[in-house]
């Protein structure tokens, strides 16, 4: 075996969430090591949180721009960094990183705003270093089998794509740290509910389809008195090819946690997967009994298999799913090290990924400001 | 127990399906007694179906209209007539029994055409008969029982419903009768998949919460080659008071029987059905966890029990739904007869219900034709 | 159409359960009316209950060897009978019928003791009338169609049968009606749960695989204190050929209503059905995925299409199940009427499963008496 | 945060299944550090094994007992061992780090033979290190959750306990290397499905309940032909204060992956769970619906919390579980270190599970050659 990857974290401090989902994942195949740190856009808590993880307290940086300078000078400096920070933050400190070739992997949604996606496309173009979003849904075996099977035409042409992602956490008014920055347009950009969720359910079907979205109409509401971004969002979807689909997205639907879920239906047959159950995923050949696939089981297929650790029957979770976009994101860096690409079956996603997010949030609060009209994503 | 109610049916000859489930639906509870019948449209047809439900060849009609007449002049005559047939003859029969005085049960949606319906709520407001409207699903005791949460608000305000309908059986072109009438606007109307299993969809919706709808944006497509009418739409939906919805309804979703699914969230707590399971009510009061209420079990309501007939886990079913229809049906012709009106608990769609349900047929397909613009319902 | 069958009732007075769900079973398919009854054994309740099913009072008798008697001889006399008493009646009242020459329809077990049951099988052989015993569960299509997959070898060879059937009504001291008699040994017979649900699981299991027991161990408890018949049975099971099972009912595990739930396995699949979603049944070809077959559905055979009545995704519920015995029974008594024997396709419960359902009483008695020891069936 | 613990791992090699597991669980929460390894009986595959793990290879060992004595003498020698072998080399692998003071994390089922259970029992109390065992279904925070619910008297008093572990694999013959070892009375005991998987089973159950088995009753089958070992028992269970239970576990049960289920109903209410979506528990309190309490909901309990990483809704799976006994392990290391107790809420399975495991093997086992007489477990 290589030796680990050298990573850095910005962002993911004592009392986030995302920043120790990323740690997970990055530790369960054992291919990274964090070894430094800027953790905390508040220099007492950057420390302590440091301490907490056991960084060395001269690798423990106050800010993001320091940490990369410095680790790019050292011999043993990070190799890649994870982005953890609220959404505002990506840009910049992205920015920051891929100046000093530094690979960066970045919380979704990618930026703020749409503009800010657009620059750091730029960036990502000018850097030799590898970005990669964790849109982690992507790493779930099941959907990587989805994908393959309409790939492969199983379900034929398709025509319907319905994608969902309702929770019910901000059903009240809420100040808890998760809840406040993502309710403020100044830290999560303009999209709520669409930039939070909406995008994953957005990239999640654009996945496993491989569609392309033509035009949008989306009602964006924010149901919870004083909030100023969506908390709900109704959104119609068209693809080129002639495809139609329905993306709903909330953050008040009482009785949702994660309910991420994913039906597509083309002339030859449908599937159904949902996220809170993932290593079962429901096949339906037109005119023949429903069959479920399992992970491991009988009808797993090669893509599926190829990113499975355990038998089917034990589960494996959202942090295994999360865990196989630091091990494809791995392979890549590992490839880039030794001058070459990666094998082709290595996927995750990317910043184009992340720009076409950022155009779908755009264009539902657009298309929402207009009524409800139809629009097409901005370039 | 009183007699039984002397029932017609115009429609529901050998082949057809609906026909079937009325005559059951009429049976269940041993209200009505079938004693006369205009079973098709083709003579030979509609004496060999008398015959083969034992009805008196005397009272077994070639047409309608000789029913209506000659039953109204009976002093046995039918009291109550099942209009079975598809759509387009809706208005023509029912008019011929609403003159008479004569009772109406009506398959739905209500005519073939917005028009039609107008001119038959004027017929029916002219009548002393009373019309009722087989929108089967609001039978369902956990539907009365959604109902009366709702009312109750155990929901709080609403904010988001979302419904679904998807079917399979249209995936492919397909010319047995029964696909043959409901994809011939001749015979249909405007609305493919909009009016077979969109307006039960619409109907169970505003059944259980009571909300109007203001306006609508509607995408229909008929996906299969040559079809003319729709065989899948999307619709989002905008209430009066501000919640909204999503219905979605399609014949071409491989895996998906009658798939129709209802989810009601307000800022209290949500509610989800799904009509494949139908004894079963999942409620979650926001900040708790989720509870299965079942039909006849510990969280069961007065609506639900109301209309419960066996103890719960012995699931009751679709007959028993569209049972309970014409079981209401039953007490209000009951009421009529001894000249009061029902007990207020009876509950039926009425022909304003079917009014509803074609202006959203016209509503959906007025938007659909102007790019999926935002429309609200005709007069 | 012919006739409906003339029908009688004995028991099934006002507060009874099961003797609605006869009286529903009987009419779905309009092949019985019932005209007779000794409805209750208290004259004035079988009266007046009498009165509210709007019997002819000449046709409502006080008590049920008066009935058998004079309706024997009535011109337009009842043809069969349907007897829904508890247990202990069902002897006598069976007998006083099968003397006359009138069909029986009883409700199970059997009867109150194997003595009495071996006894109304010489009744039976000596009637010409036909004896039909209301194990319901055998009406589902996805259990006649369970049924003829295993007899058509798609399982393989049997190796393992797991049945059980939990409910919790009587998990506290009750004294309603319905508890009382099923928990009073005078009434009820030797078993508790054994006889008013284990009987059912027992048949069920053997009616899919065919399977003969060869012999079992059981542990029968009492765990409400004060009552006197077993409320939870736990028994081990050996069939003839070398297949192994176990079974267990309950009447004391909270959370379960009618979970009856059979579970077959051999060397080529394994099948699941549950009875509270019985229009699905799972099967699993081993080394392949899970299949969901439905009711009406595109896996569905023609054992289950024989007795569906609507389309799949549409349920069909306990009554509809109930039903099909009924509709059984008239084809069996048609034939009888004809002078001929029955379809072969034509399937009810007889009299023989009735005392191998008192054996199985029986035998899980003595081996609970003697501490949990192996026995066979008695004779 | 304290150094990593160091980590020694005796089988596991490159085609093993259970070391890969082992050594994911022990790297999610970042508290070990694998160093060094014994990790095959072949030598060359032993060193192949390391290399590919990134081992040191002066500690990539040919053998255990050269591991035990060489890592016992080093200044960073390992200060636990993960045993992951088959069965029969567990206590023969135990006793030589316990004799060094080197704590052993151990795979189930403790031994090959209730002897040697015995003894290694004896070598455990004689050293000062720890033994922990991962029957790691304990490590589930719904599991957790069950048994602090059972211990709070929410189920009242206990009646019933249904558990069950059906599995498939077996269901032909098999001679992959994975079933070659656990169908092999030499490498896995007396036991075969009931070593393997009972053991889980009954642990689980005891785990939850907290109850203790009294005696029992089995009837063992090896089903496929030649079959050595156990691959289906049925076992009838009597637990002290009069509970009565059913353990089913089988290998050859078309359609089950690792379908392990438990079922608790006590006089006051019952709770199911299920492992293949391990993140849910149903508790009905009787006389009131069923509820879902999910990881980390709004029902979920502090000893669900305590061992819980992520939010509700994203599911938890078998890893995590594995890694909260690595966790807390690693709690009781380091709480051995200081020279203290663990704190009182740090719960791993332990040697005396382990025994009692045995007990359980050796007793069905036993009950079975007896054709199904019940048995006390030996001691």
């Amino acid at each position: 075996m290589v030796k680990p990857i050298r990573l850095g974290m910005v962002g993911g401090g004592n009392d986030a969430f995302i920043g120790g989902v990323h740690r997970i994942a990055s530790r369960i195949d054992g291919r990274f090591q964090l070894v430094a740190g800027a953790l905390s856009s508040t220099p007492e808590k950057a420390r302590a949180s440091g301490a907490a993880l056991g960084l060395d307290p001269a690798r423990t940086y106050d800010d993001f721009e320091a940490m990369a300078t410095r680790e790019a000078g050292l011999d043993d400096g990070i190799e890649a960094v994870a982005i953890v920070t609220p959404n505002h933050v990506h840009y910049a400190a992205a920015r920051a990183f891929l100046k000093q070739g530094i690979h960066v992997i970045c919380d979704k949604p990618l930026t703020a705003t749409l503009e800010d996606a657009r620059k750091l496309v730029k960036e990502a173009d000018d850097s030799d270093a590898l970005f990669v979003l964790t849109h982690n849904y992507t790493g779930y075996p099941m959907m990587r089998q989805a994908r393959q099977m309409v790939a492969e035409g199983q379900l034929g042409n398709l025509r319907v794509v319905q994608v969902e992602y309702p929770q019910d956490w901000l059903t009240k008014a809420d100040d808890s740290k998760q809840a406040s920055w993502r309710t403020d347009p100044a830290q999560s950009g303009v999209g709520g509910a669409t930039g939070d969720i909406g995008t994953h359910a957005f990239n999640l079907a654009s996945f496993v389809t491989g569609l392309e979205l033509e035009s949008l109409c989306a009602d964006l509401q924010a149901f919870v008195p004083g909030r100023e971004l969506d908390d709900n969002a109704h959104v119609m979807l068209r693809f080129k090819g002639g495809a139609r689909g329905m993306l709903w997205c909330s953050q008040v639907a009482p009785g949702n946690e994660n309910a991420l879920r994913l039906r597509v239906y083309g002339d030859k047959g449908g599937i159904e997967w949902a996220q809170e159950n993932p290593n079962q995923l429901w096949f339906t050949p037109f005119g023949e009994p429903k069959r479920l696939l399992t992970r491991g089981g009988a009808g797993a297929t090669d893509a599926a298999n190829r990113v499975t650790r355990i038998p089917g029957g034990h589960p494996e979770g959202y942090l295994e799913g999360f865990a196989t976009i630091y091990r494809e994101a791995a392979d890549a860096i590992e490839a880039h090290r030794a001058g070459h690409a990666p094998d082709p079956e290595v996927i995750y996603p990317t910043i184009a990924d992340g720009l076409v997010g950022m155009q779908f949030v755009d264009a539902c609060v657009r298309s929402s400001k207009q009524d409800g009209a139809w629009v097409t994503l901005a370039g």
